[in-house]
C-alpha cells in the first residue's frame, strides 16, 4: 500500500513540477526559463523523488515505465494495475492543483493548451502524427533502456536516479517542439483532461507510442544486455 | 556551538548566492541568467554547503526545514530555537552584504524589491494570495519529503545533497513567477527587511505556508514512508 | 557481440539526442534551448548511456574515444574495427531517424546544414580551418584525458559517467560557434552524409583532428598520470 | 613532478574552457550561452579535471586554492611555489591558445577585454572597487569553505568534485556582472596580459582579495569545522 502512495506522490510531483514549470515559468517575459528550463524541471522531478521514495516503490511515476519494467522482467504483472491507477490519480490531482493556482493569476482568462501533448496542429512545431509516433516510441524506448541498464547490479549503487532523471531532461531537450514531450501516458492524460476535447482526441498516441517503446526496450534489454 | 556557526554560514550562502544571483545577474541585458539561472544558483547554495558543513549541523539553512525535520522525528525540539536564530542572523547578514555591493553600482538608485517574496501586486506574475498559499505549502511539503526520503538509511550515502539541492532548483523553476519562491522564512525575512514595509506586510505568508507544508510532510513521512 | 550492440545504441542516442536537440529545439522561436541546451543534451546522451551500457562495452560511442583508449593502453587493437563500424552504423541510423522526423514538419523544405560540422564558410561563427584544427585537437585531447583519468582505479567507482558526460557538455559550451563541435568522427560523418557535398568535403578534419588529439592524450596519460 | 603537470593541464583547461566559452559562445547572436552558460563551463572545467587528475595533485588549478589549503593545514608550504608557477604557466598558455583561435575568426579585429576581470569602468555592470573587493573576498572564502568541507573525511568519497565544480558555477552565476568573476589570480593574470594595460593595472585586486578570502576560510575551517 505504501508503494501506491509513493507512486501517487511521485507522479503528482512529476506533473506539478514539470507541467507547472511549463505553465508558470517557460514563457515569462524576458526572464522565462524556456524549453531548457522545463526540460530540467521534468528531469529533476524524477531525480528527486527517485531518491526520496525510490526505495519504497521503485520510483516509476509513469505507466510506460511500469509496463517496460514488466516487459524487462523487473516488475510483476499483478502490481501493474495498482501502480497505473495510483499514477493516474497522482497526475490528475496535480493537474487540478496547477489549475487552481493558474486560475488565481490576475490576468487569467483561459488555460489554453495547458501543458498538454499533441501532434499535427497541436504540435508546438507543427510535426505530423508520423513524426510524433516515431519520436515518442524511440524516446520512451531509450528511457527504458537507461532505466533497465542503470539499475543493473553491475552499476554502482545510488547513481541510477541521476541517470534516469537527467535522461528525462535530455528527452525533453530533444522533443518539446515535436509533441511537447510525453513518454508518460499519465502525464499526458492529466493535461488533456483540462485542455479540452481537441487534446483528448489525440491522447491515444501518448498511450500507444510510449507503451510500445517501453515494451520493445524490455525485450531488447533481456535479449542483448542482461546476460553476459 | 559549531552547529550554529554551520547554520549561520550555510544560510548566509543561501541568501547571498540565491538572492545575489537574482539581484545582480538575472536581468543583466542580453546575457542575464534569467529565472533558470537563479533557480540553479539557489539549488547550488544548498548542494555545496550541505557537502561542506552538512556533516556538522545537518545542513538545514532554513527554519521550515528544521521544523519539518522535527515533525518527522529527525531533529530535537530543544535545538530548534538556536538553529532558527542562527539561520535568521545568517540570512540578514547576507542581505546586508548584498546591499553593500549593489549600492556600490555606478547607476544605483534604489534596491526596489530586492529579491523579496510577495503575492498579489507583489507577485512577479500577479498571482493571488490563494495561489501563493497553495504553492508555498505544496512546494515546502515536497521539499521536506525529498529531504526526509533521501536521507533515509536505505538510500546510499552521499547522494542526499544532490537530491536536496537540485530539488530546491526545481522548486524555483516552478514558482519564481508566483511568489519569487520562498519555501524558507529566513530567506524571505532577510529580503523584506531591506525591501520595505509593503513586503514586510506580506511576510506572514512566507512563515505560515512553508512551516505548515513542512509539518505536514513530517507527518506524511512518518505515516507512510518510514516503516515498511 | 553484445558490446557492438551497446556501441550501436549508445552512438545512435548520442547523435539522435545531441544533433536532434540542435535540429528541433535550439532555434525554436522565443523558447528555444540555444547552444547551452544543445551542449547539455550532448553531454547527457553520454552520461545516460554510460550508466546504461557502459558496463557492457565501456561506453565509447565515438571512434576517437576508442582510438584514444587504445593509445592509452586501455583497449585492444583487435576490437577497434568492430567498435568503429558499430558506432558509424549507429550514428548514420540516428541521422536517418532525425531526417524522417524533421521531414514530417509542416513547413519543412530542406534540412539545410542539419547539425553538421564545418570550418571557414561552414563554421557557425566564421572560424578558419586553423582555428578548427586547433580547437578539435585540443578539445578531444582533454576529453580523453578526462576519460582516462576519471576511470582510473584511484577514483571512486561510479562517478566517471558524470565527469565524462558533463565534460562533453563543457566541450560543446566552448566550441559550437567554432565548428559546431565534433570531437567525434562518427557524429560528424552521420550529419555530413545528409547535409551534402559541401560538408562531406570538410569531413577529413573531423576525423584527423579528433583522432590526433585522442592519441596524444593517450600518450600524455601514460607518460605523466598513470604511474606514481 | 607529475603533480605540477596535473596543475598545468588543469589550469589550462580552466582558462581554456571557462574563458573560452565566454569569448566564443556567450554573446553569439540569438543562440549564445549567456552568463549562465559561462558559469556552467567554469564549474565543469574544475569538476572534470578534479576527477581526471585530482588524485594526482589534489586538483587546485588556482593559486588562491593552494594558499587557502595551506592556511587550512591541508597543503605544505614548500609545494606552494611550484604549484603557483605551474598554474600560471597553464593559464597563460591557455590564453595564448584562445588568442590563436579567436584571431582566426573571419571578422576578427581586436580581442577587446578578452575575458579579463575588472572593477569600476571595467566591471561588466559598473560596480566599484569596494563592491569588487567585498565580492571577490566573500566568494573565494566560501569557495574554500566548500573545498575544505567537502574533502573532509566525514563526507563520502567521490562527491567533492561535484560540490567544488558546481560551487564555482554558483560563484559565476552570482558575480560575472560585478567583476567578470575571478576568485582565481592565475585566471585573471592570463587574461589581463592579453587584454592590455587597463586590465593589468587592476590585477592587484584579483590577487589580494581572493588570497585574503582563502586565508580567512582556512582559519575559519580550522577554528570551527575541523574538530568536533
Amino acid at each position: 500500500m505504501n508503494k501506491l502512495f509513493a507512486e501517487f506522490f511521485g507522479t503528482f510531483w512529476l506533473v506539478f513540477g514539470g507541467c507547472g514549470s511549463a505553465v508558470f515559468a517557460a514563457a515569462f517575459p524576458e526572464l522565462g526559463i524556456g524549453f531548457a528550463g522545463v526540460a530540467l524541471a521534468f528531469g529533476l522531478t524524477v531525480l528527486t523523488m527517485a531518491y526520496a521514495v525510490g526505495h519504497i516503490s521503485g520510483g516509476h511515476f509513469n505507466p510506460a515505465v511500469s509496463i517496460g519494467l514488466w516487459a524487462g522482467g523487473k516488475f510483476e504483472a499483478k502490481n501493474l494495475i495498482g501502480y497505473v491507477v495510483s499514477q493516474l490519480i497522482g497526475a490528475v490531482t496535480a493537474a487540478g492543483a496547477l489549475y487552481l493556482i493558474v486560475s488565481n493569476k490576475a490576468d487569467f482568462e483561459t488555460i489554453g493548451g495547458f501543458a498538454a501533448n499533441g501532434y499535427g496542429d497541436l504540435s508546438p512545431g507543427g510535426y505530423s502524427v508520423t513524426a510524433a509516433l516515431v519520436t515518442e516510441f524511440l524516446l520512451t524506448m531509450f528511457f527504458l533502456l537507461i532505466i533497465l541498464g542503470s539499475t543493473n547490479y553491475r552499476v554502482p549503487k545510488g547513481f541510477a536516479p541521476i541517470a534516469i532523471g537527467l535522461g528525462l531532461t535530455l528527452i525533453h531537450l530533444i522533443s518539446i517542439p515535436i509533441t511537447n514531450t510525453s513518454v508518460n501516458p499519465a502525464r499526458s492524460t492529466s493535461q488533456a483532461l483540462f485542455a479540452g476535447p481537441e487534446f483528448t482526441g489525440q491522447l491515444w498516441l501518448f498511450w500507444v507510442a510510449p507503451i510500445a517503446g517501453a515494451i520493445v526496450a524490455g525485450i531488447i534489454h533481456r535479449a542483448l544486455f542482461e546476460k553476459e
